[in-house]
């Protein structure tokens, strides 16, 4: 098909030009038929195909067509595992290319700021290079099918609540070194087919009409060269948007907005070139799709559900482990308890709600693999808490005369979901009531959690065990049961904080904002790094996570290479009776820093298999890119010179080995000005001296009563109060008879002493 | 000599206008001989009058006449008492007056936003009500003497770090509620017959050249008909700042920016009728400053000495005070250690450094009290920690024979001044160590503290006693003994929290910024409004103090009275065995509120002297317009209605009363626009009906599937899902086939009907 496309948008009229860059309907392209350029459809990702086939929304309320429902990204995150991701997205693509999509619309790699998110289960991390190396991966996958992906949703969108209109108010570094980091490390590293601009406002500016975001960040400093589709309903005034960078309207406005574009071009308001580009770009991504191998189905549901068994099984935490009570023995007197063991909650709500091919449950599951009979009392009711009593009472009933209980708690559904965000981080009363009751008679409970975003855990030490399940697709029922009983050995790790309060978070008190305005007060202590910087204690620290096995690190080796990047080594051995999978992680800090700075940031991570007995050398690379600070003197990345510790850890808060590597800065160079203070001057190689000469000269001067002498004593203090002194204020303040001249001179001449 | 000048300013030359808005050198103006202007003084402050003999300076560095050290405002502000601040402007005025000073700098009634700002001792709260009452009662006993006051730094000065460059970017809630409030209060209240601007730039602009700021706020607002002064040397382009309302220029510049003026009038460039407003406000200021009644000398050394004295007295809290170790008996054998028993550490560094006419030592005081010996050992070295271990050996056997220890500790000198700020807020080492080996062998000790700033106490549960005594003027070691030994029963309260650790402050990580930006991400949460949002565990929380005897509360009243304010009565007993003085505190909170707030705020409070066994109805009023927040979307002050909560405490975790009170709100009335959301216009009487059902009849005909009827069924979290939708996307999104025609149809009839 690819060759009856046109070479370029030259041929089209301005009607079609326009036509081309906005939706048919709500998931579909306008087809130019005259210009040979076919529709194309983009439909809702990103852990499953979400392709409707009756009425169309993008709520995830109409039916759509069976897809295999894989772990979200609050689970596949957990895996620190790109290779796992890009298999996922392998997936996606072959069950896009069946159904004839052009693109699913994902990753979704915005920040989780605050657990409060109603979306963060589509979310992978509070930490942007997790975000990034993980949409990367999957980017690469789904792509790897000739489908395209998209990245969203760019940008600074972290709440549900009022995201049409809010404006994002985020300062230049958090922006850059927490905001945009992942996008920016997925442009990079996967050149994703197009990029959807999100809802919000950021520091005032719809995303979808921002030139600075679209275009010069995106396309000028990243180097994008694909399409920018709005998020759907995201386009505020198109004639604005589209020179700003905005190509694709979506969904279609009934072809009101072309209208609008054509009578800005004829006008004089609109320049045509602009519809050139986006046209042009609408073209392009029109035969990458043609482009596809055709692909025939049907699905192969067998293979996929097990691959999304797998990546379940991969990415459950096991946040708690007490007594070896995990892995379960099969002939045990097991009691489980919950209503979700029966009901999974194996997804979230709204645009990302997958039909799922198959669905299994835990209970079934554990019966599978049990020998001995097992218990099942609900508990709860996941629909109300009317009958809590009886139901409880059933539940402490099958716990009382069990060996081991394993209770299946989590959020209900209405919780977490696309278009609006939770208002605490607890579950459920008739919940916690239940495990209480059953702690009572049975302390060796494991509870396992089903749950989109962290919940407070105010049981944690009084239960034998907790596994985290996140939100686990349609296989997690049997991955559950898999892990609990040791043919999986749980390897996923905690891509975020889990606090012991909602009080405790970085956002609290900033989120969500009100009158259209979210401030991100916190800047860049945004996760682990707040807790770490505040020094607060957490119920389990991003990066954590059990396994049935041990591991010890060795001593971490950190070099540069070649290209600048620093590549980390160390030797990790399973300790342990039992294969298994450790994710190795690497957090950097500077301690003598010229800028703010959090503790330590991870920046580089490795998932890697490590059979009973044996040690690898792990090698990791941090890249150079990775370690700089946005400087906002100068509006670029800068790499600040010194010795870098490298921390090898199990956990943010489980450090093993630790290393030093110098790294050579990137020259900053500002020239001193009037502005420049004098301690901006004084450490100056040439008016560094005379600075120093001048002052040691006013001081003397000053009169000799004792405070003054004091203070002068006091180089320490009186150096600190006069090194912000601007120096274009000397003259007028009167200080040492210094006239502006001289010391215009003064930084003329060391300005030139640098070149 | 009133009679001598001239009406106005008309009979002056452009050259003349621009010499009378600038200083002849550090501290006096400009005269204008030809037209009968004289020259007027104006000099440092607050607590004292630094008028300098010879060489003159601005970081309190030469000498100075003698005069009066009152305690400066960390001090007087724990009185919360604005009736003593009265009296110590009072006293002030006299000074000045006597030392023909026109205007006397000061109050600083800056908010202590990190406890690290070198300055905070010269300022009086982390609360806006606190600071801009007692500023209030401080200028209004100035002026009451015919001298003016200057109330600084105008605005958002809130560290020393960078301040002349430094922008402090505040988002408008916390500036208008938490940053201007007690500027406001000031100059409503007491009209200052000068503001001073601050050195650092608000939200990227200079104050000393904000129009915002100086003109708009200030007296648009405001009404303020006073003169603004620039902060010494704060001026950074006085051609920009002088249309923007800035007024004077000090110290001189020599007159270069004099011709800066002539030539900018000349040019055309500055609008001469600026001019001629900043010369008439010169003018008016000399007419006041002339219009003094004459005083003559001498200064009645003692009668100011004993006024330093009392207030010192009532500017001591008393942290803690187990097993009624205080008041001391007069004949215990009494041990004193630390240095500063003997050599004082009573005012801070910078220009508010004051050459006080005496100066009493609490040791002294406290052997003239005592009838048995008193040991005194120093305890370690106010220069150095060098014989560290001796001093702390002879501290050790001075106590280890003692009934009781006084441990005088605090801050050295040099940590605490203008132009730096702290790093950390820790005592000394030397000190710590010392106060360990004291208590090792007699833990019947009270420590005694020096500090301008809140410094953490890791030992407070191991002593018996802790008395703050802050920074405490020349009278200082007296009223210590007064208060030791019983003869002033203690009655101040903290004005700033005591945290447990640095980390926990609202500001960590966000102080002192870098490259010139400050950013408040903690918003409205400034001191104690972030530890109770927060729940964070503190030291001691505001509003904390203790007395020798102890109050019980009754029930609290409120009501709104004819103008609006709110009345609250309670009735407080003095319960104990002696007369005393109690800090009544009135928070207020509204819960369901529409805007964020913090769990409480102060909003009024009194200090009542109590005699044993009695009781007082104790009245205190919360203004109307001290409930108010601003109102982002309208720009301007809006109380929100309904039942607020009024918390009658001793301190703000000391709620000894509560009671609610019905306000009710002003009008906001926001027309409905296609930006408003479906639920501002489901809020709507007229609109509201009409979009349910529209909403009811879409949802109808979306599709039968599972999610969607669950979704559906559940209401709440459609609602909040639609809740912020903009009404202007919804024909651009296509829900419902509704037309962007009905839409604005809707919203005019809704908009039409409120009329």
């Amino acid at each position: 098909m690819t060759d009856t496309l046109p070479a370029d948008v030259n041929g089209l009229t301005l009607e079609q030009k326009a036509s081309l860059t906005s939706g048919a309907d709500f998931w579909t392209t306008k087809a130019v038929p005259d210009a040979g350029i076919p529709s194309i459809m983009l439909t809702d990702g990103p852990h499953g195909l979400r392709k409707q086939a009756g009425s169309s929304d993008h709520l995830g309320i109409a039916d759509s067509v069976p897809a295999t429902c894989f772990p979200p990204a609050v689970g596949l995150g957990a895996s620190f595992d790109p290779a796992l991701a890009k298999r996922v997205g392998e997936a996606l693509g072959v069950e896009s290319a069946i159904e004839d999509v052009a693109v699913i619309l994902g990753p979704g790699i915005n920040i989780k700021r605050s657990p409060l998110c109603g979306r963060n289960f589509e979310y992978f991390s509070e930490d942007p290079i997790v975000a990034g190396v993980m949409g990367a991966g999957l980017v690469r996958g789904i792509q790897s099918q000739g489908v395209g992906s998209s990245l969203k949703h760019f940008a600074a969108n972290n709440q549900e609540f009022d995201r049409m209109r809010a404006s994002s108010d985020v300062d230049p570094r958090p922006l850059r070194e927490i905001y945009l980091r992942g996008f920016e490390r997925v442009v990079e590293d996967a050149q994703p087919w197009t990029v959807m601009c999100s809802y919000n406002r950021i520091n005032g500016v719809y995303a979808s009409e921002d030139p600075w975001l679209l275009t010069q960040v995106l396309r000028g400093e990243w180097g994008y060269d694909g399409l920018v589709v709005s998020d759907w309903g995201a386009v505020n005034d198109r004639v604005a948007g589209l020179p700003a960078g905005l190509d694709l309207e979506m969904p279609g406005s009934g072809g009101g907005t072309d209208a609008q574009l054509v009578a800005a071009v004829r006008d004089g308001s609109l320049d045509e070139a602009a519809l050139d580009v986006a046209a042009g770009r609408m073209l392009d991504l029109v035969r990458k799709a043609a482009a596809r191998p055709s692909v025939v189905g049907p699905l192969d549901v067998d293979a996929h559900h097990a691959l999304a068994r797998e990546v379940a099984g991969r990415s459950m935490v096991l946040l708690r482990n007490e007594g070896g009570v995990l892995p379960l023995r099969r002939d045990a007197k097991i009691a489980v308890v919950g209503a979700f063991a029966q009901t999974p909650r194996y997804q979230g709500a709204g645009s990302s709600l997958i039909n799922p091919t198959r669905l299994d449950n835990a209970l079934d599951a554990i019966r599978d693999a049990a020998t001995a009979d097992v218990a099942y009392a609900p508990g709860f009711s996941l629909e109300q808490d009317g009958d809590a009593a009886a139901l409880r009472d059933e539940a402490v009933a099958a716990a009382s005369t069990a060996d081991v209980v394993v209770a299946f708690l989590g959020l209900p559904p209405s919780a977490e979901s696309e278009g609006y965000d939770r208002e605490h981080i607890d579950l459920p009363a008739a919940q916690l009531a239940m495990l209480d009751a059953v702690l009572d008679v049975n302390p060796n409970t494991v509870v396992v959690l089903s749950n989109g975003s962290v919940v407070a855990l105010p049981f944690r030490d009084r239960v034998a065990a907790i596994l985290e399940g996140w939100l686990l697709g349609q296989a997690g029922g049997s991955a559950t049961a898999d892990v609990l009983f040791g043919d999986v050995n749980p390897s996923g790790k905690l891509t975020e904080t889990i606090p012991l309060r909602l009080e405790d978070n970085p956002s609290y008190g900033n989120f969500p904002g009100e009158f259209g305005h979210v401030r991100y007060g916190e800047g860049l202590l945004v996760g682990y790094r707040w807790y770490d910087a505040r020094g607060l204690e957490v119920a389990y620290p991003f990066g954590h996570g059990l396994s049935y096995t041990t591991f010890a690190y060795g001593d971490a080796a950190a070099a540069v290479d070649a290209s600048g990047d620093v590549v980390v080594t160390v030797p990790v051995t399973n300790t342990g009776e039992v294969d298994g999978r450790e994710v190795v992680q690497v957090y950097v800090s500077l301690g003598a820093s010229a800028v703010e700075r959090a503790p330590r940031e991870l920046k580089a991570f490795a998932s890697v298999e490590i059979a009973a007995g044996q040690t690898r050398e792990v090698q990791l690379t941090v890249r150079r890119a990775d370690l700089a600070y946005w400087d906002v003197r100068v509006d670029r990345w800068v790499v600040e010179g010194g010795a870098y510790t490298v921390d090898v850890a199990a956990s943010s808060r489980d450090i093993r080995s630790t290393t030093t590597v110098t790294v050579e800065g990137d020259a900053v160079n500002l020239p001193l000005t009037m502005e420049s203070s004098i301690g901006d001057l004084m450490a100056d190689p040439v008016a560094g001296p005379i600075v120093q000469q001048a002052i040691a000269g006013m001081l003397g001067g000053a009169g000799g009563d004792a405070a003054g002498a004091s203070m002068m004593a006091d180089d320490d203090g009186m150096q600190k109060m006069m090194a912000s002194f601007p120096v274009g204020r000397i003259a007028g303040f009167g200080i040492g008879g210094v006239t502006q001249e001289q010391i215009e001179g003064l930084i003329a001449m060391a300005n030139a002493a640098r070149h």
